[in-house]
């Protein structure tokens, strides 16, 4: 259902909503949307979306819950050759939700990764349990918009759906296996290196460059995100100082010159690559006078297929010389990136995906017994007699109904009520003054502490409590 | 000189250096290099460079210490319409270097800002004076690489230069009013904003958007980046309902819906435009089935036109879609960043860069006196001993070499010599042990505090001192 005018306008689009869940429900029916862009089947193949664009075939599922982020999405996939498997567009998420697509995505055998746009989440602990078994199948991506307080606020007038607060999402998706992106670009990064390359075994990389420079950088980025420039072995050196000319580097990052021909990159890429000490490939190359980008392009995806257990990734940096690379790459499966410090990011987050899927047993997200019904009748008898404080007693009531343990408390009205709570809290007792207009007790010497005994209480009654101060009209 | 084989390459290549600059200098010529790219000076116009492209004119200067870096931005910058005033590979810096740009840039009107890629600065004192003297007539941006240990192992193979410290080289940028990017992308993300927009009077704003979801990310990103969603006034508020239609947002994020025509970004952008309480402009636009985004990209440059004091970026998202209106918002200096969130981190950064200028009195660099002969002797001494632990008077010898204020200690190698050490310090008086052999002294007994008199002193030295415990075999 692609129309608008639903949930995310108000009450009255509320009612048009459920009316209209009630009519699917009733002939059977699942329904994607409302408000939303539709979906996209590559394989199917189908396109029941109203996107200018379809998308090439892949393994990438997206779904989100912002139709014009598709759009834009696939648009951008066209021009950079990244293909999808299944786009949904959820909407507002009537009758199917992100759950649903998740545990359905995470059975498709077309997919191999699930990147989300979400919002808000819908049912709180099906999408935990849902989402810890199909992250166990497969990566699932997300980015989480509405993480701040306004974002918060934009979301609600979005798709009418609670943000809900940062923390608790970061909590689920840890718990859950959910890799969490900071950014649409982050997302889709981690995307491609996920859905074509295989997870390294450790975190060690080796970086070919035809330039010391973007090499620094990769290195530079490998200690913010948490890689290993890897150590290689004294046998790679040696083959690399034999096969390369004099002036290269042959410690990581190898660098094979600014004039580098594609076959010293090949010879290069194949050196470290059998290195067991390396994980993972990053190859860069600039464009410089005598560079063959898409010949090198050529050689990377060779490689790759001759080493099919170690990921490869690309920073071709530039623009209409590296642009035949690119796509020769894209097409082939390596991902490039258009500067180092992004693809280093993308191969981090593999490995720690790899180190995250070996340590199996993840935490379980706790969920705890609240006695809500208590904690309402607090609050709405302050409301009823317009405190904008609690009282201590009904502050504690509320601690209790959350299940903290608190020091019992019973609310006393005259000196016999004060020596028989005493009685039965057991002395020593502490007795403060409770009232709506005194917010600092001790300040009217409303708090006597560590009272021993029946005369203790009364006189302090009498003393303290029985001559109200001038601020203080009431006595509880 | 753009040849490499000297500095970089070793000792004898060093030398090489050396005479070369001396040849220079006898013939009173100014060096850019060795090992360099060469220079482009885009109005003169002058390309004494071997890069395979020209760049656009424009207003940015490009330093770079990496020559392959400078062929891929200009690479890049061709696609991107993005123009530069002069571009430098710094090399080797031979003779002139990154100081000597930095100042002479600073002077050239038609450079607005200074982008730089730096592995090392050479006139540490030098730098930091020109660059605070700079940095007030024009932004310099810096993106300063071998930040790592292992990114500055790699800088040292590259140019032969010290990479030094992150945090000295934070301290000078912060102090010096250098703007620090993150990574190359940020870089150019930030040379075109500062480079084409007015700093803004505030950190307020307002953000145009044909799709809720990518409103979203923005007032995420602003919460991220330290922007504020601007409050629009109840005039704009108002102003905005009677032009946009009924489902349109009125409040910021001011979503004008997905089948907005230019005419309703127009409207919608003025009218923010115009309140005093919006300081930027952020315009988003996603190619959904309606949109004509090269006719927006033509109300926007139009929009910035009639408020020229108040930055306007945008978003356009997108491939193929939206690439006539990247390269025509380009074109008329205005940036496109693929996603929000790098918009909203540019002007962000712009925001601050204008808060920074009005507080003016920036702080000074502390340079320190210190005794470096003092310091080499005690540390000759102990190589020459085959020592691998400073004695303790040594490593206070190298503490007050620093300046720093230490407790006043005397060697005495006999009792005699203790008791005139200790009237000359003055009582009470503290004795420990001074040997290579022992590096824990309490362990063998030979520390004794608080020592009043010359018979204590005496005391300690025959009791402590005189019997060397069986790991002491040498007493100080």
């Amino acid at each position: 259902m692609l129309s608008a005018g639903f949930k995310e306008s108000g009450s009255e689009g509320l009612k048009r909503e459920k009316a209209l869940v009630e009519v699917c429900r009733k002939h059977g029916m699942r329904l994607v949307g409302p408000n939303c862009l539709g979906l996209i089947s590559s394989y199917t193949p189908m396109n029941a979306s109203f996107a200018p664009v379809t998308p090439h075939k892949g393994n990438i599922a997206f779904l989100s819950q912002s139709g014009a982020l598709i759009t834009s999405v696939l648009d951008w996939s066209i021009r950079e050759g990244v293909g999808f498997s299944h786009v949904v567009s959820l909407g507002n998420c009537a009758d199917l939700n992100e759950t649903d697509f998740i545990e359905a995505l995470s059975l498709d055998p077309r997919t191999k990764v699930i990147a989300a746009y979400i919002e808000g989440v819908g049912e709180g602990k099906r999408f935990i349990k849902v989402a810890e078994e199909s992250s166990k199948r497969k990566p699932i991506l997300t980015i989480k918009s509405g993480i701040s307080e306004a974002g918060a606020k934009a979301v609600s007038s979005h798709t009418g759906s609670l943000a809900g607060s940062k923390m608790a999402y970061k909590a689920v998706f840890g718990r859950t296996g959910i890799i969490q992106a900071e950014s649409i670009e982050e997302l889709f990064d981690l995307a491609r290196a996920f859905s074509t390359q295989p997870t390294p075994k450790g975190r060690n990389l080796a970086v070919v460059t035809n330039a010391g420079g973007p090499g620094i950088i990769a290195t530079d980025a490998c200690s913010k995100h948490g890689l290993n420039l890897a150590w290689l072995s004294p046998k790679t050196i040696n083959l690399l100082r034999e096969s390369l000319p004099e002036e290269s580097s042959w410690v990581n990052p190898i660098d094979v010159l600014g004039d580098a021909p594609p076959d010293r990159y090949r010879v290069a890429m194949d050196i470290a690559l059998k290195d067991e000490g390396v994980n993972s490939l990053l190859v860069i190359c600039s464009p410089q006078a005598v560079t063959k980008p898409k010949e090198i392009a050529e050689e990377v995806v060779k490689a790759k297929e001759r080493v099919k257990e170690k990921p490869v990734v690309c920073s071709f940096m530039g623009g209409e010389a590296v642009s035949g690379a690119v796509r020769l790459l894209s097409e082939a499966g390596v991902p490039n990136y258009p500067f180092p410090e992004r693809a280093v990011r993308a191969l981090s987050r593999l490995s720690k995906y790899g180190e995250e899927k070996l340590k199996v047993k993840r935490g379980f997200v706790a969920s705890y017994k609240v006695d809500k019904g208590g904690v309402r009748e607090v609050l709405e008898r302050a409301k009823r007699e317009n405190r904008v404080n609690l009282l201590v007693v009904e502050a504690f009531q509320i601690l209790a109904a959350y299940g903290l343990k608190i020091a019992r408390s019973i609310l006393a009205q005259s000196k016999a009520q004060a020596v028989e709570a005493a009685r039965r809290i057991g002395y020593p007792v502490a007795m403060k003054v409770v009232s709506p207009q005194i917010m600092h007790k001790t300040d009217v010497g409303g708090v006597k502490l560590n009272l021993n005994s029946d005369e203790e209480v009364e006189e302090a009654f009498d003393q303290e409590f029985a001559t109200p101060p001038p601020t203080c009209p009431r006595l509880g």
